[in-house]
């Protein structure tokens, strides 16, 4: 049905809940930005700073906020979240590709590993002892899922992805290319001058519906199990320490690193390369700004942040050489305030 | 010994150098925190974060300090390092598996490659010419051995592993999936408008006892090597750079990267994402705070630290918007305090 | 002719556009810093920092700046930019080494696939339906085209590459091992609790004689492409996001992150660990030092930064616990401002 011939606006505006302003039987293809749109294609305005690209736009269609209306040249879907109702379409316009089924014969699956039918093996993949792998399972090429890991229906190892023993995957999780699950942490103890290994004995457990994305590393747990939970999202070169928790739902955007046995609640946003010490609890639904380091617990809800500012680099510099006497200027500050009591005392006229 | 029925609390008191409080007889089968401990089990108790787990906790028995005796309901194992007691303790209850050997049918290994008896090549490994592999190395599945490395006994990549030619691994040294070793550096001059590449003509020399966490990058010298000393460990996802060394028992934890020609001294700690510029001595013994970037020599023994704290977002963006104007505050400071001198002159007293 | 018995200095001096102060017959096999030289081999000086080895250098000859000369011991080639001739030089005296063809008898290539003659495809590599390989392509081990990809001539996957479907990668591109091309990017919107997975229908587009470093990665457009234009440069483990462009001859040093649909034009220099937000325009010739966090449009040319500095951890600690009053401080100087106004005001002899 939106193969070749594409999907009429109406039957778009009818499965993306949002109101057409222009004709139903009109026909897209596919999709473009604004920018690049031409006849056949929908694109989409969510992001006010691509506002000028509206009036010039070569789409057929346009999805919307009502407050764009009055500026858009051509149809309109209107729905009050256009980027979800984009998301909507772009999954009808672009519904997931063939599956593949079997095993590669040059996959190296072993005796005692049990794959469900209907899933696939892919070329050179390597598949441990007893490793339980669910129905219509997708394992890339050159994929290791080592001993004793269990992957749930409908998930997808992309292509080069490691599962270290017992790791636990959900249902309709995906993992990008490069991810490693399970690998040891970073677990020793100091004797006598050298570092001492201590067993990582705990598992990962992966919830439903959670992607992993290129090269991120999850380590499993010293003792119990690291943790993602339901509904989580996870960007890439994202490092996840052992006994994390990650709460349903919660996103981390790409570089974030997460040390050992940090709790992070439910639907939480880490922006782009965030920080969490070990050992630390943060709340539901914290918010937290690209770049900012964590070293102390958080109380969610809410929005907190800690990242400089950049500036032009002799403005940058002269302000941080007076940052490395900021405690020496309070001082002097806290000195003219009381010289300025005495003054104001000494300047009072008499009698006052 | 161990397996199945466990090991007796006197047993552990012994191996682990503690002071038993309880049943020299009682046994333990496994380790777990304190908080999830079930009978049959050893706990311990090094972070206070825990202490108020001990009360309730289900463990046979509980390795702590002498000032958490009064408190601990459970058998005690008493030690001044509970943390080392409990890494060795681990170690007896959780030795290492058992061991593959020989080489798998699926790997290619070349023809001048040696393999010492005992070693084991897995499934999809690939072994270049002239490498030479140590007794009892282990090499997981789907790793890469380019021409001319050498791998000590002893020592296991466990999957995904990438050596690049010429590299030099020590012995005991464990590699975590995705690691890649011996890559070409970040090597260029500029040459009229071009970034013209440098032959990168040294290599990575690993010592004994090192370990490199999963997907973390060590590139190999650009002239000379790149240098890992024996113990030293590294987390996940850190970059280090063309000539780097680090020093013995220095420790690295995740996402931190170091740049090209940097020099660490012995028994560093580098937290959480530390940065390092490039052409730097880095003493003996320094701490590094988590999120730090050095851009000067520090000496050690010190510790150092330059990351700015985390609050709720409205408090620091209006810190940030003060910091942007430090330097003008700080003028505006000396101008208040050469007023307030002539203040002082002029408002005082006749005659003082 | 460079092999076994080396290079004249008179041969390197014309090649490399220097002036030769010394023997032109006296010849060098290799390179290597000022402070492991020995006779036979070249070095060179361009860090101030290391002039303190010239006077000692075991060297035959040294690359450096005319204003060395005078403390130069050995042979000298005098060059205004004595790192590009040092490079010059190293690329006569380190040829590339011998090229492999062929298809490995491991390797996994779809009938469909094209692959020029004088390619090599290495051992258990994984090609895909339709994928087209230029000349003399070298496809490493174990790396993994997606169906639809295309390398042009030249170009080189070292090992453990993972090029994502539809790929295209222009010709003398080096990737590095571990590295992701092509990857889904973070799409997602938010519907009903839940995140809903937007199609990522762009590709990645990448020039010619870029590099790319080892695990980092490149995510594909979500709509339209990414792209890394001719000669940019990469480093190792970072991360490009969904239709970031990344203009001509740009060079990103490792761990930075540019997040989603930020353009970046041609000739910047990111140094290590920057960070980028997303939907940003920054200029050609923009500098940013190493670890900043850049969240507006930053205008080119120019040099930018906003990291602290690294002090001595009660310094450190110090002057934070001030920043996180600095907005209050700035306040309590105001107030000191007003006062003193009236102070002056009320202190001024009468009169005047």
């Amino acid at each position: 049905m939106t193969e070749g011939h594409g999907v009429t606006l109406g039957e778009l505006a009818e499965r993306t809940d949002s109101r057409l302003i222009g004709d139903p039987q009109a026909r897209v293809q596919g999709i473009a930005t604004l920018e690049q749109a031409v006849p056949g294609t929908l694109s989409f305005l969510s992001n006010k700073r691509y506002r000028r690209y509206l009036g010039g736009t070569g789409a057929t269609a346009v999805v919307l906020a009502e407050a764009d209306v009055p500026a858009c040249p051509v149809a309109a879907l209107v729905n009050s979240d256009p980027y979800l109702a984009y998301a909507r379409a772009a999954r009808i316009l672009y519904p997931l590709g063939e599956r593949s089924t079997g095993i590669h014969p040059s996959a190296v699956v072993d005796a005692t590993a049990r794959v469900a039918a209907g899933a696939w093996i892919g070329p050179l993949a390597v598949i441990g002892a007893r490793v339980q792998i669910g129905a219509r399972v997708m394992i890339g090429p050159v994929c290791v899922v080592e001993a004793d890991c269990e992957i749930g229906e409908d998930s997808r190892l992309v292509a080069h992805v490691t599962l270290c023993r017992d790791t636990l995957i959900g249902c309709r999780v995906t993992i990008q290319p490069g991810a490693v699950v399970g690998s040891d942490g970073f677990g020793f103890a100091r004797e006598g001058g050298h570092w001492l290994r201590i067993p990582q004995i705990g598992r990962v457990r992966i919830g439903n519906d959670v992607e992993i994305g290129a090269n991120t590393t999850v380590d499993r747990g010293a003792l119990g199990d690291t943790i993602i939970a339901d509904g989580a999202i996870l960007d890439n070169l994202i490092q996840i320490g052992h006994n994390v928790s990650l709460g349903e739902g919660s996103a981390v955007a790409a570089c974030a690193g997460i040390s050992g046995s940090t709790h992070i609640g439910r639907d939480c946003i880490l922006a782009g390369d965030v920080g969490i010490a070990g050992h630390l609890e943060i709340g539901d639904r914290v918010f937290l700004a690209a770049g900012s380091r964590v070293n102390r617990d958080l109380r969610g809800p809410g929005s907190y942040g800690g990242v400089l500012p950049v500036d032009p680099e002799p403005l940058w510099r002269r302000n941080m050489t007076r940052l490395r006497h900021l405690d020496e200027l309070a001082r002097r500050v806290r000195q003219l305030e009381r010289l300025l009591e005495g003054v104001n005392r000494g300047a009072e006229p008499e009698g006052s």
